[in-house]
Order: structure tokens, then sequence, then C-alpha cells
């Protein structure tokens, strides 16, 4: 079995010296109550009692832990130090603080990011009040989001496979799912068909069951973010999804375009191709220009011109976001700079960072038009991970 | 089906009239990715972009969400006013505090308290960017820890009747559990007995999976936070559980103790009589004395007292915390003053709020002999939630 956790908190090493800060301290308590999100990526488990995970640039992994989960953190085969205690965690905390004397100190705040964002108001409090009698460090104090963002984006080889073993099984449920659609199920229908699929496996959708799937049919679904209806598929429409599944932990997040044919349509409408092709070519233009480096708004830029070239409207929405142990995963996005993506759109791709491509048309006579593929950037370029979807899924019409 | 988020908010406010606090604010994001854990209590939904639920002492409801979630916001039917808003929360937040103009503010810090430690510094910051021109308040701001406090102890009838589910569901379970146990199965295959039947149900174990149920067969077994492990059960030996199941959200927590006869112990031997009964005594003792305005730590003495004066060790934790939401559910304990419970073993009990009761002997011949009955404080006195234990279980040796 990989160790991922072995394996990122060594990142994260490699990160602090890259970022020249000395000591990046995830400081948490009794995290069944809503945890610090970096912590599954760096310890694996919840913890109790207040703990302490401290990496620093010279390459030391210590946690400090309640003494019942010595065990647990002694499994994780990640830390070099493992500190547990009894009473109060204060004296281990400062010991190893003093020892390391770092002119930058990294906490998990971050007013742009959520996922750098894990320490609380009153536990940040607990940690002052150990610091009192050491004012010199309050000065020292920096945001971990550039570190977090790093961490989270750049996926090491065991990550890498968690997805694509997600992928994999995303296909699979929507190859099965396409032989069974029949012509007049529901939208629900056709989910509960998807949701079975991922009982079965003992999986969990990528996103929240009631949206996950996404099923659009026909013209007068609903776009957006809204639940499966009972409108029910007819001959001659295009059947849109949006779907993903946590497996292992990591996410998938692919939609797929399908086709019901009708007597009088048994091929897809020109004007479906067409707008089906120019999604197609969008995602195509778009990732061919991604490399590391490159911005996410240029990159965005790209598909969205390719659509309004075609005259299509613009899409309110990302072009795509970094996909990892969330479907959303934070960090670098590729859109555009609209006020609620923040500076995101301006942080330059790098390698090992997972996205999804989406760009997308709402058609009036058609409905969703909508596709979307997870690729990776290379050290050169970008790598799909999905098959690309470049012909319409032909469903049964009987 | 009840309305919980209804009765909850309208509580909300009658604990801010009773505590003096004119605006309760509780200000939260990207709740997928780890959110405030009241929210649950007072919205029942995810929250995506920077949202605000703000509750007055004068009984406003106010819902500051993203457009996209105005109707989930809406059909709570929690709320008086719902603000959706495009661009920025900001107008519409500062508005509202402008035109309530509050004395006191609560934002929910709290170094007590992790479930009323739900804002974070990232996000605080943010807020306090916000209030940039408005200097007047930041003095003003207090912790919610005692708003949040009382309104997760404080159950009201609806999240009564969902924890009197999860009890029955935690019972039947038992009931067939001991049906179906056999002479030496391992403590993990009785385990998986508890465990098919909460899949089945469809429901989720009340705390972790590899902890819930935990099963001590004999004495060999480790006590303590260890997951079954494949120690046989045999004739003559008690057999532990604690378990408990969370339905709709709500959940029990429950210990019970049989007894496996041997052909020269058809009945529990002496002590082990002795050391059950014991536990039996002091749940009886602990529980005559409560009622609300006593305190935490009196009720422990009565329950610790009782198995010292017996001349069994005192046992290694409390004797009892709240249930709720969570097993562990914060606020006020009946536990010792040790540092590690910090004050709220001084916290007088409530009407409303429900505890367990769980004193233990490690006995040496013969392990675990732990009871845990769940109980509600009323008007008066307290009544048990759970049926109490007071014989043996016999299991069948066939």
């Amino acid at each position: 079995m990989d160790n991922l956790i072995q394996e990122k908190t060594k990142q994260a090493v490699s990160i602090l010296h890259e970022m020249d800060i000395d000591l990046w301290i995830t400081f948490v308590r009794e995290t069944s109550a809503g945890g610090d999100p970096v912590l599954p990526l760096i310890y694996g488990h919840g913890l109790t009692w207040q703990s302490a995970i401290l990496i620093s640039k010279t390459g030391e992994r210590i946690a400090i832990v309640g003494q019942f989960e010595e065990n647990t953190a002694r499994r994780t085969n990640a830390f070099d130090k493992i500190l547990p205690y009894n009473e109060s965690i204060k004296p281990h905390l400062l010991k190893e603080i003093d020892r390391i004397t770092p002119n930058r100190i990294a906490l998990n705040f971050s007013e742009a990011d959520v996922f750098s964002d894990g320490l609380s108001v009153g536990l940040y409090q607990v940690l002052l009040g150990y610091l009192k009698n050491r004012p010199q460090y309050l000065d020292r104090i920096v945001s971990a989001e550039n570190i977090i963002g790093a961490l989270r984006g750049r996926k090491t080889n065991a990550e890498l496979e968690r997805i694509r073993t997600a992928i994999e099984t995303t296909d699979k449920i929507y190859e099965r799912t396409m032989q069974l659609i029949k012509p007049g199920m529901s939208e629900q229908q056709i989910a509960a068909i998807m949701h079975t699929q991922v009982k079965e496996l003992d999986l969990i959708p990528a996103w929240d069951w009631d949206h996950c799937p996404t099923v659009n049919a026909g013209a007068d679904s609903p776009a957006g973010h809204v639940s499966p209806t009972e409108i029910q598929l007819k001959p001659g429409d295009l059947l849109h999804f949006d779907f993903g599944v946590e497996e292992n932990n990591y996410c998938s997040d692919i939609q797929r375009l399908a086709y019901l044919p009708s007597s009088t349509h048994p091929s897809p409408p020109a004007e479906m191709r067409r707008a089906f092709e120019t999604v197609v070519l969008a995602i195509q233009n778009s990732t061919k220009a991604i490399k590391p480096g490159t911005l996410g708004k240029d990159i965005d830029s790209i598909a969205r011109s390719t659509l309004t070239n075609e005259g299509y409207d613009e899409f309110k929405h990302a072009t795509g976001h970094q996909v990892g142990r969330q479907t959303h995963d934070g960090g670098a996005i590729i859109g555009p700079l609209w006020e609620r993506y923040g500076e995101t759109p301006n942080w330059p791709l790098e390698e090992g960072q997972i996205f999804t491509i989406e760009p997308s048309i709402i058609h009036p006579d058609h409905g969703v038009v909508a596709l979307e593929e997870m690729i990776r950037v290379t050290d050169t370029g970008c790598e799909f991970l999905s098959t690309p979807q470049t012909e319409l899924i032909l469903l049964k019409n009987e």
C-alpha cells in the first residue's frame, strides 16, 4: 500500500525549504467536531486532545499528541519524533519551538483559501497564551497558505494513482449507466442507476449525494446546481451528466453527453453537433496551452473565446478547478479574474497539479452542452487523465 | 416531520435574551471543507460562499447567503429575512449590523469548547476587514460559547425524539446480537454482527467505525480505546460492549454486559456479580442526585465514591458526558475537576440536557465491568432514556 502521509510530509519539507519557512505548525484538537482540512494530508487520522504537527525546513517531522494516540501516530511512519503527553501539550511544544528557534513560523490561517484556514480563533488564542513569555515569536508568524496550496496541488505518485483509480471507476459507472438507460426514464431514475452502482462499490459520490450526479435531459431541464428532476428523457434529447466518485479519499469529476435518437433524427441534429464540437474544440485549444508557469486566467480565456468566437454566450463559471481530496480542491484556478475567484487565476500552474477543463454552452434548443475532462500538468505541458469524449454517446432507443 | 432548525433558531433567540447579547453572528464559507460545528443546528445545510446567520435578542433571524443558496435557506422556514447576494456579502452584512447596532456581538470562538470554536482565523480577519470603518464594534465582540453551550445542551422535543429513536435502535441491535453470539466467536466477529445490522438499517455508528462497538471478551481483552481483537469468547467470560448509532443526525451511547455460562459456573461467579452490582449501584446513587443546578463534579463524586467505598479502583474518566448530535457533545460534563476537563465539571446542569452515566471497573479476573445509561435532566430531577441494565445478560452456551 502506498504511504501517502510519508510522501506528503516529506514533500512538505521540500516546500518549506523552497519557501524559506523554518517551521510549520498545524495545531488542532477534537478534530471529530470539524478539523483542519490539511490534517488528512499530513497525519491521516483524527486527533482528540490538543495536538501539534511540526514540520521544519531542516527536515524534522514531529507529532505531539495525547498519550492514547501515540501508537496511531507511530503507525503513520511519517514522523521522526513522536512526543506523547498526559497533562498538557505546552511543555513539549515550547521546548521544540525553542530548540528550532524559527525565524518564520507558518500557521494555518488564510483569508483567501479555506483549505489553508484550519486554525480556529479560540485555538489560536490558546497558542498565543502558550507563547506569552516568548513575545519574540509573535512577529514571526506567517500564513501557511502557500505551503498548503503547493502541498495540495502538487500530487505525489500515490495521489495520482488514487485519482486515476477514481477516474476508471467513474468511466465504468458511466458505461454501465448508458447501457441501462431507457427512453421515458426520469432524471431521478437515471441518477438512481448511478447511485446504486456507487453503493454497490461501497464508495461515495465525489460531492453531495443530491447533486452527484447532475442529470439534465433535454432543453427544459434546469441548468446549474440543481438535483435531478422528474423530467423524462425523450427521443431527440441531449442528456448531460456531471458525476464523480470519491475512492481511497481522492475524487474524480467528469461530465459526459449522450444523445437519444428519434425517428426523425437518428443522428444528432446539426446544431447539437456544432455545439458539442465547439465544446470539444475549447477543451483541445485550452489544454494545448497548459504548461508549468502559465496563468490560469490565460488558459481560461482560450476556452472562453473558442466558444464566443462561434457565437455562443460566455459561460458563467471558471474553465477548470483543481481536483484532489476534494472535488474543488482550492489553490490556483483556471478561471477569469472575477471578484469571487480573488487572485487565484493569477497563480502560475505547477507540475503535478490536476485540473478539470469544463467549458459549457446552455443551448436554447438542446439544454446543457458541457463536457468535463481531467488533466495533469506535466513538466512540459499537460496530459489527459480522463479519456476525452470526442463523439456524442448514442443511447439505445428501445 | 419535526422542524428542528426552526425550533433551535427560536430557542437561540430566548437564550440571547436570557444572556443579554444583542446579536449572534455565525460567519462561514465553503463548509464542505470543514464548517462551523454549530451550523447543522441553526441552518442544517452546507454553505458555499461567505455566509452569515444573524440571530438577535429581539427575535430577528436573518440568513445572508450566496444567490444560489437562497432557495435552500428559504426551505428551512427558520428565517424571517433571507438576503441573497451576488458579488459580496459585505453590504448586506454591514447594513444589518448597523441597523441592529448591537452593544454585544457574539462570535463563534472559544478556548474551552471546540463546539463553540467554529470561526477560523482567516475568516475572522475577513470580518474585521469589513468592520474596519466601524471601530466601535470591535470592543463589543464576545465569545458565543455560552450561547452555543446552552443551545446544544438544552434539547428541544424534536431533538429528544430523535435521541429516543437512536436508543431504541441501539436496544434492538443489542438484543439481536445477544441472540447471535456463539462461544468461540472473536471480538471482531461479534463486532461484525453489529456492523452488519448498522449497515442494513442504513445508519452509521455513533463514533468511528473501528471503535464502535468496542467489544471486550474476558480479562485478557485490552481496555480503553482499542478496536475489537481476535480474542475469542470463552465459557465463563464476561462480555462488555460500548456501542451507539447515529440516526437522523442524533446519537446514542450505551454500554452493556453479558455473561457466557460455563459448566463450572452456569451463573456468574460471585466476584463478577459484586462488581456488576456495584456499577449498577453507582448509576443509581449518582442519578438520584441529578437535578437542574447541581454541579457535574458533585454527581461524579457520588458515582466515583460508590466504587471506591467497595474497594474498587477509581476509574480514569468522567462519569458522564452530554450526548446529542455528537456522541461527545461538549458543554457541561459530569466529571472530576481534572485539568483536561477545564471548568466544565463546575457548570450547573440544566433541564433538557442529556448525559451518559458510565462508571467502570477494570477487574483483574473479569476484565471490563462497565455499564452506560443515558439520562435526561428534568425540571425536578432526571429520567432514564435507556432502560437501565440491572441483571447480567446470559448468553446461550451452544
